[in-house]
C-alpha cells in the first residue's frame, strides 16, 4: 500500500502507479459563507476529511495504493455571486473535470475517486463521472464527504447537515480550522418563511426561488451555537467514512 | 380554478393564462426497458401520473390553475444506447430545457414546475431550474414522479423503487398500460454481483463502471412477480402525491 | 409491410425493425397562429398528415415498413416569441435532430425520414440530415408536409400555401380540429405594406426585417375565407403526397 | 449614389457611409470543381457577379449607395472533403456570418444584403441573416447568385442549374475566367441512379445518401457542351438581376 | 520549384500538390487605423509582403513549391468595434484556422505557414497551429509578417514597430499603396499617459485597461513622419525575410 | 498595505478589499518534466515566486493591498499527455481564467495580475484578459514568472530560459524544492536535429511538428549541470521582479 501527491511524483512514477492506483480528486469552492467563515470554507473542510482519511488508512498494512491530485479550488457557486463568490459556471467545471478524468485515463489510471466538498457541484460532478465511465473502461465513484458516515455518530443533526454555514459547517471549522472562524459566532435572525430551497413545500420536489438565498441572508441555519468538540467527532466520523468508502471501492474494482 | 393544454390554446390565452397559473412541464425517455416492457416506458407512466393528478386537481373547488406542455418525449439515455434508446446528450436535454423555460418567462409565466419520468434526465433538470431561477424572477420546482408520495402507500417496495425496467415499473405499466407489457413476463437471472451503480460498496458512493449496463442486462431487478393491483395503488398513490405538490408549491408561491 | 410507433416497441423490436425499416420522425413547434388557431398547429397538422399518410400505406399489401418516432412538439420559432411561443434555438433543435438520428443509426436504422410541420424548421432540418448523411452510412430524407402533393389537387391556392396562420392552416385545422378553431375566424386587416418576409422587393430575395412578424400582426394572409371542405381535400392530398413520398424513397433506397 | 470597397475606407468613412449605405458581402467556396473548373469558381463567379452588378448600377444617377465588403473566400463545403476542399463547418461559417453582420451594426449599418455563391452555403445564411434581423434593429437580404434573373434570358437551361460543375457553372466560367478552364472540357460519363440529392424520387422530398457525391465523381450533369457565349447572356443576366434587386432592395428598406 | 494560387487548380492539382508543396495562407483584418488609412491596412500589407516574397522565391532555381491560399480578410478586432471594424470573435477565428488547416490535411498537405499580418491575431494563430500539430502529422509554420527581416535593413525603428496606424504601417502603406494613404498624414496628439499595452508599466507585464484604445485615439504613435522610402525598405526586408523563412522552414521539413 | 489570502477571507473582507486591493491569481500546470522534476514543478515555482514577491512587499511600508488567490494547479498541456499530464484543453483553461476574473469584477475588483508558471497557458491568459478587459471596466495584468527579473541577475543563462525540465527549471526546483528533485539529475543525450519548436529555422517563426516532444524527450535541454546556487539567485531575482512588477501596476492604476 502506498499514498503520494500525483503533484510530487515524476511522470515515470504517475504511469507505474497507474496500473494499482486508485486516483483521487477533492474539489471545492470559494463562495461566502456568512459573516464568521472564511470564502474556502467546503475546500478547507474536504482537504482537512481528505487529508485525515488517508493518515487512518496509511495505518493498514494492506490499505489501497492512493494518488492523491491537486484540490481543484473553485467550484460552481453562481448563487453566491450576489455575496461574492470565486465561481465556474456548470459548463465549465464540468469541462474541467471531464479533461481532467480523460487526462488520467491516458496517464493509464482505471479507477478514480472524487470528493467533494461543495453541494453546487453535486449533479456537475455526477454527470462527469457518469460521462466518464461511458467513454473510458474505468470505474468512477463520487461522492460529497458529509454523506460518508460509519453510522455511529452520536454528535450529528441530520436537519442541518450540511446546511450552508449553518451548525454542521461551523462545528467542523472550529474543529479543523478554529484561527479562521470569526468568534463569537453571530446568531442567524430567524427567516420566515424559510428558504424555499431547504424546505420545499411538498416532500420530493426541488424548488429554487429567484432571489431567495439573499433574502435569507446567505446561510440556511443558526450557527451560534456550533461547537468544536461535536464538530471533531462529525468530521473524524466522515474521515472514517471516507476511509472505509476509498477501501471498499478498492476492494470492489481491484 | 383552470386546466389546459398550452397546444390547444391561443396566444393571447396562452398570455393570459400566465399570470396566474403553473406551466407544467413533463419529460420522458425512449430507451430499453428489457425484453418486456416498450420503449416508451418512462415517457408514458409520467403521462399517465400527470393525466391522474390534474384529474384529481379537478375535483377540487380551488385547485391550481395549470397549462401542461407538450411532453418531451426524449430524454438523456447514454447508458442505454448499447441496447436501443434515442438519446440526447447531457448539453442538448439541458439547452432544451433552458430554452423551453426561457420561452415561458417570455409569455409571462412565473410558475413552473417539471415533472420526470426518466431517472438518467434527474442531474440535467435540478441544474436546468437552478440556472432558470438564478437569471430569470421565478419560481420553479422540479421531480422524478416515484418520489412523490402520500406517504401512506402499502403497496411498495423501496428496494426496488424505481429501479430500471423491474418490479416497479413493470408492475405501474401493467397498470396503466397492460397491452404494452409482454407477457409472461420474464424472470430477470439473478446477476453476480449485482450491478455497482446501483449497489454502491459503500453508502453514499456514487459508482460506475464502464460496460456495466450491458453486464447486467439492462434491468436492475426481477420483474417477473410484478402485478397490476399494487401497480395500480402505486400509480394513484404517486398520483395523489403529484396533486398534493402541485397545490403545494401553488400555495407556497402564489 | 408492418407499421409501428417506436414507443410501443420493446428493443429487441426496435433493433428487428430497425433492418428493413424506415424511421418516421415528425417534428413541429409549439408558436402563436393569431387569435383563431391554437400553439400546436404545426404539430397538430404534421401528425394528420402522418397518420393518413400511413393509413393509406397500411391498405396496399406491399407497402414499406414504417417505425414512427414520437413527435417533437418543440422547434425553431424565435420569431413568434414576441406573441408567445416555446421556442428552440437554431443550434439546440439542430442538436436535438442530429442525436436522435445519430441514436437511430446506433440501433441499426440506415433510412430515416424527417417530415416537419414549421417553417422555421426548414433550414435546421436540412443541414442535420446533410451532416447525418456524411457521417453516417444512410440515406436520409426530409420534407415540410405542405410540399408533398399528388399534382391533382383543384382545391389549392399556391399564392398563400402554406403561410401562417391564413387561408391554408385554418382550411386544414378546420378539416382535422374543427373544435380547436375559434370561430367565426377574424378577418385580418390588410398592412401595408406586406410582410417584407413573404412579399421580397425582388423574386429570389430572402429578406428579414426586425419587427416585421409584429408589424403585421402575427400572420401572412386572410383566414377569414378558410373553409374545411377544401381543407379537407388539401389535408387528403398531402397525406396521398407523403404516402407516395414514403413509397418512393423505400423504392429507391431499399 | 457611391459604390465603395470597405477594405479601401477609413473608418470615418465607413461609419458616414453606414448611415446610408447597403453593405453587401459576397460569400463564396474553395471546392472540388470536377477535372476542367478551379477550386475557387464559385468565389470567382460570384465576384464576377457582383462587380457587373456593381458596375451597372453606378451607370444609373440615383443608384443606391454600397460599400462592398471583401468576399469571404470559404464556404461550408464537407460534401467535398472526399476530393478536396477547404472546408468550414456550419456552425463555423454560421459564426463568422453573424459576427460580421454584427461588426456592421456596431459601426452603423442598418441593411445589409449577402451575395452567396455556392449551394452548400445556402441554409446557413438564411440561419444567419434571420437571427441578425431579430436581434438588431436591421433589414437584411440574402441571394444566391443564380436565382437572381431578369426573367428575360434565353440562354438558359434550369434543369442543370446552377447544379455542380456542370454545364451551367462551365459555362459561365468560359465566359468570366476561359484561361481557368481547362480543356477541352471532359464529358461526364453517365451514372445510373443520377444522384439521389440531385433527382430526389419524389418532388418536395430533399435526400442525402452517404457517398454519393462519390459515387456521381462529383458533378451532376455533363459539362462537355459548354459555351462561353450562353455563359456571357446568363453572366450578365444574373449581374442585372442582382442590380436591379439591390436597387428594389434599397427602395424597400429606405 | 512551382507556385501556383489554390483558387485557381482543380482538384487533382490540389492534392497532387499536397505531396510536396508547402500551404500557404495569409491573414489580415478589417478595422480602424486612424483617419488616414484604410481599414484594409493589414490585409493589404501582408498579401503585399507575401506576394513580394513569392517573386523572390520564383527566381531562385531550387526554391520550394507553394501552394496559396486565398487570404482571410477577417481577423480578430474587438478592440476596434468602437470605431468600426469587421472582427470575428477568438472562438470563430481559431475555428476558421483550425477547419481551413484541418481541410488541407484532409487533401493531403504536411506542411503549412500561416502568414499573419494583424497583432491581434496572434495568440489565436499560435494556438490554431499547436493544436493542429497534436492532432495531424504535420509540421506547421506561424510568423507575422513584421517580425521577419534578414538583419541587415537601417531604415526601421523598432521602439514604433509595428504599432498600430503609426510611422511604420503608414511607411509601407506609402510603398505599397500610397493612393490608399489619405495625405497629408495628420499628426498624432501627444497623449499622456501613454497606452498602457503599449508601455506597460514594468517590462515583462502584459496589460490591458478598460477603454484605453479609446483614451490614445486608436492609433499607437505619431505617424506624420512616415515616408515611403523607408517604407519600401522595410516592406522589402519583409518580403527577403519570409522569403528565407519559407525557403528555411521547406528545407528543415523536406 | 495588507495581504491577504481570498480563501481565508469573509465574503464582507473579500467585498471590502476589492475596492483598494489587486487580485492576484497564480496558474500553474501537472505534467511531465523528465525523469528528475515532479509533476508540479510549473506550480510550486510560481507559487513559490509568489511567496517570496509578496514577503519582500510585506517589508515596504506602502507597498499594494494584494489578495492572493488560490492557485490553478491544471493548465493546458495538451503536448506532454504523452508522458503523464493533467491536462485542461484550451477552451477549458480560458473559460475557468474568464469566469474567476468575471466573478471577481462581481465582487467589487477593478485590478487583477495573473501570474502563469507553465508556457503552455500564455496564449490562453493574454487571450482572457484582453477579453476581460474590453467587456469590464477593468485593469488586468499577466506575465509569466520567468520574464520578470530586476536586470541584474548574474546567474542566468538566457539560452536555456526558460526551457522545460532543463537547467533553468532544476536549478530553480534545487533552490525551492530540493527534495522533491531526483538526484542526480542524469544528463540528457543530445538529440539532433534539436526540437524545431525551441529552434525554428528561421527567426521569427513558430513551428510545431506532430510528435516532437516525444522525439526529443520530453526535455528541452541538458539539466545536469543545474545547480541550486545559481537557482537561489534566479528564484530570488524573479521575486524582486514580480514585486517589483506589482508595485508598478498598482502605481499605474491606482
Amino acid at each position: 500500500m502506498s499514498q503520494s501527491r500525483l503533484s510530487e511524483l515524476t511522470w515515470h512514477e504517475v504511469r507505474r502507479a497507474g496500473e494499482d492506483a486508485v486516483a483521487l480528486l477533492p474539489i471545492g469552492s470559494q463562495e461566502q459563507h456568512a459573516a464568521h467563515l472564511p470564502m474556502g470554507t467546503d475546500t478547507l473542510l474536504v482537504e482537512e476529511v481528505v487529508d485525515r482519511a488517508l493518515r487512518i488508512l496509511a495505518q493498514e498494512a494492506s490499505g489501497p495504493d492512493v494518488v492523491r491530485l491537486p484540490v481543484l479550488p473553485y467550484g460552481h457557486s453562481p448563487h453566491h455571486l450576489f455575496a461574492a463568490a470565486v465561481s465556474l459556471s456548470a459548463a465549465t467545471l464540468g469541462a474541467v473535470l471531464e479533461e481532467v478524468l480523460d487526462s488520467l485515463v491516458t496517464s493509464g489510471y482505471r479507477r478514480v475517486m472524487v470528493v467533494n466538498g461543495h453541494g453546487g457541484n453535486d449533479e456537475i460532478m455526477r454527470l462527469a463521472v457518469k460521462r466518464f465511465a461511458l467513454r473510458s473502461e474505468v470505474t468512477v465513484a463520487a461522492c460529497s464527504y458529509w454523506n460518508l458516515t460509519t453510522g455511529d455518530d452520536d454528535a450529528g443533526r441530520p436537519d442541518v447537515t450540511p446546511g450552508h454555514a449553518g451548525w454542521f459547517e461551523t462545528s467542523l471549522m472550529l474543529a479543523a480550522h478554529p484561527g479562521l472562524v470569526r468568534t463569537p459566532v453571530p446568531a442567524r435572525t430567524t427567516v420566515e418563511p424559510p428558504p424555499l430551497f431547504d424546505r420545499p413545500p411538498y416532500p420530493g420536489l426541488t424548488v429554487e426561488r429567484h432571489g431567495e438565498w439573499a433574502r435569507v441572508g446567505g446561510a440556511t441555519d443558526d450557527p451560534s451555537g456550533a461547537d468544536g468538540v461535536p464538530g471533531e467527532q462529525l468530521l473524524q466520523d466522515r474521515a472514517r467514512g471516507l476511509a472505509h468508502a476509498i477501501a471498499a471501492f478498492d476492494a470492489a474494482t481491484r
